[in-house]
Order: C-alpha cells, then structure tokens, then sequence
C-alpha cells in the first residue's frame, strides 16, 4: 500500500491523504495525479486532509506543486478539510498555501469547483439532462 | 494519522482504505462509521479498497461487519475498487464477503446505491430540484 488512490468522482478527482508524505510517496502522487488529469480530462482535483494532523512546509510544498501542475492542465486543485489546528500552524509557519483554494468539506469544495467552472462540469457530472440546451 | 476520515458526498459517506487495518484501527473505524451514519443520516457508504493489495479473513470480517451494522440503521454498504488479485486471493480463501456489495469503481457503486435505494436519495443530492415534484 504505497500508493495513495486517486478516485474519479463525476468531472472531478478526489485524492485522500491519511499517510505521512514522504520523498517518494509525494512525488508518484504528482505523477499519477497529473497522469489522470490527463487521461480522464477531469476539470478539479480534490484533496482532502482531513486525516492530516501535521503539515511542514515540505507538505506545503507539495500541494503548491499539484496545483501548478493541474492549472497548466486547465484543472483546478481544492484542498479540502483542513483542521482548524493545521490551519494555525500553516499560519504561524509563514505558509499561506499560495495558488491552492481550500474549502472546509468536500461538498464545500465541490461546489467551489462548480462554480470555478461555471455550468460545463455541472453538464458532464448529470449526463442526461445536457444534451443540447443551446 | 491513526483514524480513517470519512468523507460525506451528498447523501452518501465514503471511505478510502490505504493503511493495513489492525485491530484498534478497524474497531475505531467501524464506531466512527456507525456514528456518522447516525448523525448524518446517510442512506449509503462506499469503501474504496483500491490500495488495499491483500484481503484476509479479518478485513473480510470488518467489511461484512461494517455492512451488517449499516444495515440496521437502513443504509446499504457497497465495496468499491477491489483489485484483481484481490478478489482472486479472496475467492481462493474462500471468503465470499456475504452481504457485502462490490461495484468496480466509486461511480459506479455510488450508480449502484443510487438504484437500490430509489429516487429519494437523488433528490436529496440535487437539492434545488426537489421542491415539490408531487
């Protein structure tokens, strides 16, 4: 288990991170993040840290570099479930997470993301009712 | 790190599996479960299992639980993401995961709730067009 899973949700990817981000995990969870950006298209990427109870600047880093990554693939990137103690630290750190929107949930980040892309993710996540309202 | 966060997605929770469930761990995840689908009244959970390269008699036991006790609190248990060779090893052990419904991906599983559990729990994902359909 030294794989972290990327779960294809609707138009968006979720990405659940509840093991210390070491060297190597960090870089093949950018590497596959961005390879499954590119195969599935997907226009979001949602991560959640909910499980995180430390986050150093290494850490911080790393979500800065997936959210760069993403947006050069036209996809947004939400960090999502953040505890409030992780925030303080981040904080008093100096991090401020530059370039990465957070939201407090992943129904929270979601709906960000809707709104980020306007009505086109909407359309691919209910394929039934899209088909040509124009 | 020590606990599974469990993510609410509209009506239903979903867990992601990527550490090895030892005793407490598993013990924990089954009450925060439980307790989850009290408070927030989900009607399905999805537990993603696609980082999980061995299955044994114990995991199978956890997950048959773990569906056993969504049950009588009406919510329906659907395992999702299992690897090939996890479900050749399981059916060689002859673990059958009685109970336990399996669908291929998150979406999938999440399609899978979506039918057994009829349209109430579609409106409750989409809330604005589920005023007053009747």
């Amino acid at each position: 288990m030294d794989k972290i899973p990327i779960l294809r949700m609707g138009p968006f990817l979720l990405v659940t991170i509840q093991v210390d981000l070491y060297d190597r995990l960090a870089l093949s969870l950018e590497t596959d993040l961005i390879n499954m950006v590119h195969k599935t298209g997907s226009r979001g990427v949602l991560i959640d840290i909910s499980a995180v109870s430390i986050v150093d600047s290494f850490m911080g880093r790393i979500l800065g570099n997936i959210a760069s990554m993403t947006r050069v693939l036209d996809a947004e990137t939400v960090v999502v479930g953040m505890q409030p103690a992780v925030a303080i630290t981040l904080i008093e750190l100096g991090l401020s997470l530059n370039g990465v929107h957070t939201a407090l949930n992943v129904e929270r980040g979601m709906a960000l993301l809707q709104t980020k892309l306007g009505p086109d993710a909407d359309d691919e996540m209910a394929d039934d009712d899209a088909d040509d309202t124009e």
